[in-house]
């Protein structure tokens, strides 16, 4: 096979998962000598650093060197483009992109086109539209670059890679169900514990912030649009044409009331004031032996994506999830009535970029 | 890059899995039209169809048509590297090694040297001797070609892909633990279960055999060497050199009074004498509020493997577990102190052909 002997990776995106892939990157690049990595390209929003001559740039002091000696503010996206799909010949490209930003997902066409593989934990090309969903695997398909996104659901966890194999190997899914959100996760094993009382509402999502779990507005967490971009990019993986992460039932969890106060420690300040409303929906399930838990669930016979609360059995696995844990179910024919499970940390920016970090490794074997 | 344009497979063993495989292999190869797929041979122990000239066989009738139009014993092994090894220019070739036989595992360093990839579900290569081990990776590492083997442990359930992740992205693995036997697992499930009672042990060791759960003889699988197979690979996986399957305690759960009864019915038909030992286990586990589970467990630290009964609190998820379902956790540094874990049926035609087929998948986009 002719592999590519040099392979010139551009990163977009410096922060908690960018400096966490970057560390990755530096310790594969010394265990395998082949293909040699090269990183060429930096950038946040702000700042980019590079060469015109592809010079390596150093992959251990990549952000350090970005603050101080960055080439300024970053290439507009088709120059990037341009830049990564003119490397040396024999040699080939990835873009490592570890934004959340929307822009630069819509520009994957433009890349996987230019024949530059994409690897990204960036929920948003898989979860927008659809029609932008069909032009990058049509792109990629054309092209022979390849896209992979485990890290778009439940990081690191083997999520994606298990559905494609499903899916591949002609199992037929049925539904997939899970918690999706290492926040709500947290939020409702200690509101609503398997044993113990739980704390009040409000509480508990002020605590969820004071640790870091949550967006820096809980709001962006409690509206769901998260999880329905997952249950998006699985649902579309299973088969389902789905238009957005809007267009199936999203239950939110912010009080209508609190929904346009203007900053997120106003909305925590308020938020006490609804705490009957969540306190009955537990107590109701308690009254059925249950607990109440937020999760997403997928029928794929039906065509169905839903996203918000349900009770579940004391026994149930969902039930007994600890900490921030994640938990995906998926019901196939071949698995029959116990599903295949998978169950971890679905977050956090060691494991997030352990999945960016494998995809690499997968699409390195294979350009 | 240049990939082939057609593969040519050989297929090794035509029982369950055999079977299963084939049929998902149709289907494939109608869904994929690239790389073009030949299946140019085929064997059980007895016999074998192929065509010197590599004229392709019908995947959907090749199980019939070695029945009836069979060429005869199959060659030796080393005659079917040749065979395989001498397709066509420009193409390559796969052989899938359907048998659990130790003499086709000993041919992979052959196979694998002739450029020739390997998929299979067969434990024996990877938890024979430890030079095997090192042969059959030292070879695939020199010739490039590829080996795979995912549903060597818990069938298709990601358990393999999952490990080799963690380890190829720097991840330090800690602590692997599990049931890794659907036998054990649905046994031990009906024998001591979270609610209710639960059966004599020889009365659920002889329903688990009705409902062919267990080999045809019992005792092969209560010898605990199955699980001790599928833990030498994984620790071998997570870096330990583990010499073979006997290089570390392994709990037998059969009597020595019943090691060497001649047949497995005379086996059944004297275990309910030894029905106390497992019931004195059982109330043991129950006074301390837990329930006794036969796992394996690898310490990487320690360097410690080691398979058997042991204790488990009611809410732990190995006791939890339901049906013939696997449990394995993956306690690393990145995952902390929750694990990652996966969870599915282990065992089966179909599951075990799917992790099969997947990996000629990722084999197909590499060669």
């Amino acid at each position: 096979m002719a592999s590519a002997k040099t392979v010139y990776i551009g990163v977009i995106g410096a922060g908690g998962v960018g400096k966490a892939f970057l560390s990755q990157l530096a310790a594969l690049s010394t265990r395998r000598p082949s293909p040699k990595l090269v990183l060429c390209y930096i950038s946040t929003s702000k700042k980019s650093l590079y060469h015109a001559d592809y010079t390596p740039l150093n992959i251990s002091s990549a952000i350090d060197d970005l603050a101080s000696n960055s080439v300024g503010a970053p290439p507009q996206l088709p120059k990037i483009v341009e830049y990564l799909s003119s490397v040396p010949a024999g040699s080939k490209a990835v873009v490592v992109d570890n934004t959340s930003a929307q822009d630069v997902a819509d520009a994957y066409p433009l890349f996987l086109r230019a024949g530059i593989s994409i690897v990204t934990p960036n929920k948003k090309a898989f979860s927008g539209s659809y029609a932008l969903w069909q032009d990058i695997f049509t792109s990629a398909a054309t092209s022979g670059a390849k896209v992979y996104h485990e890290s778009s659901c439940g990081a690191g966890l083997p999520v994606i890679s298990t559905l494609n194999d499903l899916v591949d190997t002609g199992d037929q899914v049925t539904r997939i169900e899970g918690v999706f959100s290492g926040t709500m996760s947290f939020l409702f094993n200690s509101f609503a514990p398997t044993q113990g009382a739980g704390g009040k509402w409000s509480a508990e999502v002020k605590k969820a912030k004071e640790l870091g779990y949550t967006e820096p507005d809980p709001r962006d967490d409690l509206n769901g649009l998260d999880v329905a971009r997952k249950l998006t990019i699985l649902a579309r993986l299973a088969g389902l044409p789905v238009e957005s992460p809007t267009s199936f039932p999203v239950q939110s969890l912010i009080p209508a009331e609190l929904e346009s106060v203007s900053s997120g420690d106003e909305f925590l300040e308020k938020l006490p004031a609804f705490d009957a409303l969540m306190e009955e929906v537990k107590t109701s399930a308690e009254k059925e032996g249950k607990v109440v838990r937020f999760v997403g669930s997928i029928d794929v016979g039906a065509g169905q994506v839903k996203v918000g609360l349900e009770k579940f059995d004391q026994s149930h696995p969902i039930a007994a999830l600890k900490g921030s844990d994640n938990i995906i179910s998926f019901y196939t024919k071949r698995y029959g009535s116990n599903p295949l499970i998978i169950q971890g940390a679905g977050a956090g920016a060691d494991v997030t970029a352990m999945g960016v970090t494998s995809d690499l490794i997968k699409v390195l074997a294979q350009i």
